[in-house]
């Protein structure tokens, strides 16, 4: 939970006027956002949310995100719509960062996670997939195979001041990944990082996706497989049978897996843990004591990376082969 | 700012039921309250503030506080209105805190008041003391010129710390305040904190008060003089006299000072700010350097302090005396 920077009334109300939203009646800056500073903006032609982005976004990636966001919206996805100012534009300044105003998603995220949020969410995952396929842009996902192995030599030296073994662990994992990680797997635009506190619902209905600050374009059956490790574990880090059946029935309901999309999916799961892991450990040896965002622990991702590892057959997430 | 204590969906979703506000829609920690954490609730009957009081609010004086609340909304102040649940309690348990849950208000703090702004603060407090009037329960000032000593003491061999001569200056002003502080000057209910951050505008009309967690019963003219300190300098500590004047007037167009309280201005204008610069150092002196919330730089009431002490005349405050 961050505000990293102050704004103020007399900056922001002429510029909700410029953006036709008419006038300013409060704006609270919100405890949400580890990456940007968001402001919960009412405003009389309704709610809004300010983003200014931080250090941790690159300004070249925005018009992919907010492209993204309208493109999908267009398409019946629920997720921010950026609003245009009298300009046409998506972006402004805003106390000296690069800003955006979107519409404001009504929904609270599901602390405890039941089987009916993992259904609504593998659909949701399934349409927004889908929704992606015709968005002309590209962003490379940084955060691939090649990232991890880039991101692992910054902190390797230091990795078992979190666990003893930890660096052991990640390096026998990137070996194998190296050996057996799938190519040419049926992809487009991916989420990422689709977790619990970025999926809203109002009561159990599903009412909205939100925070695209890692999408780019990868397998979709990956970021899959990043569900699965976000939403189907339980506090004690056990896997839910239950849960992940039925998220992967949801999403294969609109987008059935190919074969090889089935075959491949515990190396997906154990890459998609790895990728946590690894900027887990990372933020956990590098934040600050006094650090306004307190960095995940790094653990949970172990326990699941250790679970994948030892799962032999498809069939154990609940997935069977296409006939 | 500040979100000290969470609060999972499945705890909130049946309290905003239980308070006949019908379904969640939504909640966000919002980054202010120096004192308790806060959500910004949007449920289908409205809009809501939900506050958890952590430890710096003593449970006993919850009672005086949002009765004094329902009091002054009775009473046409527009000021947060404690929601009674189905019980008709106005305090309930959330995460293990006490809480409750009022109605939100619209608007936004100036962060650089302007005369319009001192005119409308100055009616809306004398709107507040003559709403208060009625209120039966009573609170002490726990922050009187005793209090002040008590607090200094806590801190007096280490204010030098902040600034070199500051253990003189509180103890030079504290010596004088006990010779001078005036006795039995009209009072009843005080804000006593009514900063900007406390008073909403939408656009240049006052909209709401708010924060009363520091409001007892006190001399008036006392409250008037913390808001003169709080809203009438500039940022470089310059005293400007345009906004003094059209506060006090303002003020004084709806309760007039007694001659009393004219020549006791000066005064209660010292002490005001000898309370603020005392809490202030001791909390810069106490505060981790990993706080959640920043302490205020006390220099800013040492330079108010001086001020005051080099007035001779209330008419330098734009106060005549009574005819």
């Amino acid at each position: 939970m961050a505000v990293y920077t102050e704004v103020t009334d007399d900056e922001l109300a002429p510029l909700i006027a410029d953006y036709g939203l008419g006038e300013l009646l409060s704006y609270k800056g919100i405890a949400e956002g580890v990456e940007n500073t968001n402001f919960l903006v009412h405003a009389s032609k309704g709610t809004y949310i300010l983003t200014l982005y931080e250090r941790r976004v690159d300004p070249a990636d925005l018009p992919f995100f907010l492209g993204l966001l309208q493109h999908l919206s267009e398409r019946g996805i629920s997720c921010p719509l950026p609003v245009r100012n009298r300009a046409g534009e998506m972006l402004t300044k805003v106390a000296g960062r690069t800003a955006a105003i979107m519409n404001f998603l009504e929904g609270v995220w599901p602390r405890r996670p039941r089987a009916v949020h993992c259904a609504a969410v593998g659909r949701a995952l399934a349409e927004l997939h889908l929704a992606g396929r015709a968005f002309p842009l590209k962003r490379r996902n940084a955060l691939d195979l090649a990232g991890w192995h880039a991101l692992f030599e910054r902190f390797s030296s230091r990795a078992d001041e979190i666990a003893p073994g930890l660096g052991n662990l990640i390096a026998y994992e990137l070996a194998h990944l190296d050996r057996v990680w799938p190519k040419g797997l049926p992809g487009g635009v991916v989420h990422a990082d689709l977790f619990p506190d970025n999926v809203f619902f109002i009561g159990d209905k599903l009412s909205g996706l939100i925070d695209f600050y890692f999408a780019c374009n990868d397998a979709w059956a990956y970021d899959l497989a990043i569900c699965l490790n976000a939403w189907c574990f339980e506090p004690d880090f056990s896997f839910n049978a239950t849960k992940g059946r039925t998220l992967l029935a949801a999403y294969q309901s609109l987008r059935p897996l190919t074969a090889a999309e089935v075959t491949a999916f515990t190396t997906l799961a154990r890459g998609a843990a790895l990728r946590f892991l690894v900027t887990r450990a990372h933020d956990w040896l590098h934040t600050d004591a006094g650090a306004l965002v307190k960095p995940h622990d790094p653990n949970a991702y172990v326990r699941r990376l250790r679970f994948h590892q030892e799962v032999e057959s498809p069939s154990e997430y609940g997935l069977e082969r296409p006939q």
